[in-house]
């Protein structure tokens, strides 16, 4: 099964809503409710792990950094601020306690940046390194921006120009979570692009019911339409809006449609892109 | 460093509370109170890895049930009641869709039984089975039970009778996380017992500033005092109160005296246990 397929079996298998959740499986965040409370918590959990999502020559500082800004892009593609994480490490003996904390370091340094309180974790021992963050942000009760919210007629933004990070050999960037967008953003439906356009798109589509017809893709200087189409670890926002945004550069608009279908001009296209449990 | 002494490292480095953060780093769970809400949040997250905490040859449903059932038992050692959960998961190609989904098969039966909605989580591939189970559950506004509340003159209890995982070769149990009691529990601190008596009541001394000594320990038939004093996997809750207690079985006295240090009738012990992240 792909992530994809499992997603589908799990929620097929048993409500994942209930006990003051009020979204669960398949968005970018669990939304919890608190009993009274005038805002809702949006919980996420992401793994970054070595040999799969980084190398074991990367510098600790950008380990804990990266680690942590994919949490902190899901808190911005739902429209939140991020409140606090916690970090589950597994750790190798060969990595020593000064890399240790140059691990931490890089992960608080954004953690500070980003008002995110590092409120715990756990620790074990293991033969690969292995990052898993927690991180829980806030929204204003009911304003979480979901991913199934995309409407026909709608034009579909992206938050910058892509492409860049699969056009180069193997770039490590200390890439910054879209959260003052985020935080601001007006827009029907909304996703993060961390496994490349199409795929995402198609998440996107697929949650809402609908299909996309992507027109032009603003790529970066050197990168071409298809390391922008599948490429992963971008970190801009994908979103959706009814109305004209001043915060994207439009790519395309949503139509009625078979759900989860992807036009690129007048080509369907099959959304390839990085799964990283079936790879 | 040790898992304490890297804790002790991070609480010096940055608070690790604030943002609606009220306990930070260091307790069973993290509290986070969300804005005007009637109840407290708690977060836990545990691993549970291939090789360190279980075996590869061990049931699915057993890995799934044990993996929600560390994290649950962190939420009664805190007086809470579990709310739901998130799974991350990184899986070798060698296990197939089938075993997968046994695994699910485990937590959520225990996830059913135990009213705790599994919310989402995280899929990779990788080269060694590994959990992250993240549980968050919730207590009335200010009344979670810390580690940190014992007082000299308290008595110390245990829930049940200790030194049963230990003494066994290798036991998979399908353990029952302590949550019925936990919800229901008056006392001035509570921790449940995964590492060993002796280093979970020094955890629990040092966290609240006391000694205690331990006059006798309730052990199980086949088992050793040595065995109920270092073996993990308990998931006994350690409590303390002023008052009697008809919850558990009293083992001894918190004193003042130097924090942390713990006393087995006459004899000061070491407490040694199973420190994940040292060993």
């Amino acid at each position: 099964m792909t992530e994809v397929q499992v997603v589908e079996w799990l929620k097929r298998a048993a409500p994942s809503t209930g006990r003051g959740v009020v979204l669960g499986i398949g968005d970018d965040c669990a939304i919890y409710r608190a009993r009274g409370s005038s805002e809702d918590l949006l919980v996420t959990t992401d793994q970054f792990i070595e040999g799969v999502h980084f190398r074991s020559s990367d510098s600790p500082e950008s380990i804990g950094h990266r680690a942590l800004a994919r949490g902190l892009s899901d808190i911005a593609a739902m429209g939140g601020v991020p409140r606090f994480c916690l970090l589950s490490l597994t750790k190798p003996a060969k990595y020593d306690d000064r890399w240790l904390k140059r691990l931490y370091r890089g992960l608080r340094k954004l953690a500070g940046r980003t008002n995110t309180v590092l409120a715990g974790g756990d620790l074990a021992r293991g033969a690969n390194l292995a990052c898993d963050i927690v991180v829980c942000g806030s929204v204003r009760r009911g304003r979480a921006i979901l991913r199934s919210g995309a409407k026909p007629g709608d034009t579909i933004y992206v938050s910058g120009a892509l492409g860049g990070p699969a056009s180069r050999n193997y770039p490590v960037r200390f890439l910054e979570p879209r959260l003052k967008l985020g935080a601001r953003l007006r827009a029907s439906a909304c996703i993060d692009i961390t496994d490349g356009l199409a795929l995402d798109l198609h998440r996107l589509c697929a949650a809402s019911g609908v299909s996309a017809r992507i027109e032009s893709i603003p790529i970066v200087r050197g990168a071409t339409e298809n390391h922008a189409l599948s490429g992963g670890d971008e970190y801009e926002l994908l979103f959706t809006s009814s109305a004209e945004s001043p915060d994207g550069i439009p790519i395309g608009r949503i139509e009625a449609g078979e759900p989860g279908r992807i036009w690129l001009r007048d080509t369907a296209i099959t959304p390839v892109g990085h799964d990283h449990f079936s790879v």
